[in-house]
């Protein structure tokens, strides 16, 4: 392989797990995405349900009635810290692809770690996301829109990056225009 | 073809240029660089020199002595609107790859137009300059620097899209990441 590591980014609905997971298989190594809570929960003491929602996925208001606002970014800073460690030492490790979690900046110092941002026009990620998830209470789009904001202003809070900027990254895709399978052939040539 | 027209965006000393030359050559069809302008000429009745000018490269100033701002302006947005009617023409015509104009922005309705942007860190972009370029009274960077601005506001002055920003094209490459050699590879396969 060419790169130790792929990081990719990605929006919600755009199957950037899933390119990372079809891709990983054609390498023949693992690809985290869940599995680095699991791994965290191992490290931090935190529940994996708990990191699910300090992580980048969290949804507003506070997780844990009552509990002040400054000491939950405290938690979560904590949290941030402990995976960090964790990105660092698995890039250690194993060749492997990682989604999410600003793998991508944490490990981009390292010459060994391709870049890749995943994304897809609206419309079709609000169709993909009622394909995989289900429908829910929310529209698609109001879906798309929390969940795309929450992950940028997490990865704007814990990056000197901007969310989305083609600089960030040594390829970034339009799996809605280009399809999941051409986006996973074009990474594999990379590799 | 897949695509009957690939629009490619670049920044300065990327090698955007060299990647649509090399593309087209594969692909048998012509690449519209300067030639635009050439065609633009004919068009317009503005000699290509003062066309270069008041186009996306323009320099800092008046570009005719004493004109005033206002005026200049004025040309500016006629040489836009008949730069818009060429492309537009071409992409009826013929197959092509178009760099640079705005051409992403202005074929967007179209379903067979591949979107592109190449870019690459400014080290390496610098570097390549003086390479292809040569030496000039001012640094590399100060010219990347340059350019690069005037290349966004151009852009960013009659587009409703954000330069730079991943989300405006099918498909972005660091070409200073990846080689000139590896990008053509890739918009072949798309093509």
């Amino acid at each position: 392989m060419n790169y130790k590591i792929i990081a990719i980014s990605r929006q919600f609905g755009s199957g950037g797990r899933t390119v990372g997971k079809e891709l990983a298989a054609k390498l023949g190594v693992a690809c985290y995405d869940q599995e680095l809570i699991e791994l965290l929960a191992n490290k931090s003491g935190f529940s994996a349900e708990h990191i699910a929602e300090l992580n980048e996925e969290r949804s507003k208001g506070s997780i844990i009635p009552g509990m002040a606002d400054r000491v939950e970014r405290a938690l979560q800073h904590s949290l941030w810290q402990s995976q960090r460690d964790v990105i660092l030492d698995l890039a250690e490790k194993e060749s492997c692809v990682i989604v999410g979690r600003c793998a991508d900046y944490i490990l981009r110092d390292r010459a060994d770690v391709l870049r890749v941002y995943i994304h897809a026009d609206k419309d079709k990620r609000a169709k993909r996301i009622v394909e995989v998830y289900g429908e829910r209470d929310d529209t698609p789009l109001k879906r798309i829109n929390d969940k795309d904001k929450r992950r940028e202003s997490y990865y704007e809070t814990y990056t000197t990056n901007k969310w989305g900027d083609a600089e960030n990254y040594h390829i970034t895709l339009d799996s809605g225009e280009l399809g999941i399978d051409t986006c996973v052939k074009l990474l594999e040539i990379l590799c």
